[in-house]
């Protein structure tokens, strides 16, 4: 299983952009799952808690997130450590979309448009 | 001139990613400069009213955020609509990147590779 890990917010519009943007990550990865690290729900434990009942023992996170911060650098490894060792499942944090080249190709080809 | 915005953060290491893609984005627009909300230097003003000088009078800014939240829909603004009224500039800002089609694109091919 995939899932999408984004920060959260109190702006009830914000997740709006998360949820879409998961729709479409589908496209790549059928069983792509979103969770929040504060604010909305639901969390990585909520969704992993759920998906070993239906079989799944193996996540890859992409982590939502430009750079690192206390979440990528602490909150999500901590996170998925303990699930492993509660679990027995395993897991592949993946660095934050906005270290992966395709974003930086995809801010370019925003500019050459406007 | 483009403006890329980011948040800033109090982690030292968290504004490379927006340097590292500025030095990108200037393969699509030369004039581009990275500004950052609070806790990094410069701000927008700055870069504005040093731009200003070297005789730029329009700026398009594109806001290196996933999803609106107060920055985006208040203090951006703001900030634009300020600047415009004393330097006489205008000023264009785009929808956040995340916002754009290329991004939910490029999270999508970043889940194909992995």
């Amino acid at each position: 299983m995939t899932i999408l890990v984004a920060h959260g917010s109190s702006d009830q519009n914000w997740a709006n952009t998360f949820v879409e943007m998961t729709t479409l990550a589908r496209q790549s990865k059928t069983d792509t799952q979103l969770a929040y690290m504060e604010l909305n729900e639901p969390s990585i434990q909520t969704i992993v808690n759920n998906a070993v009942k239906e079989g799944f023992n193996h996540f890859v996170i992409l982590p939502l997130f430009l750079a690192r911060g206390k979440h990528l650098k602490r909150d999500i490894p901590d996170i998925l450590k303990n699930l492993e060792s509660e679990l027995g499942i395993t897991t592949e944090l993946l660095a934050p979309i906005g270290e992966h080249p395709e974003i930086a190709e995809a801010i370019k080809n925003i500019l050459n448009k406007n």
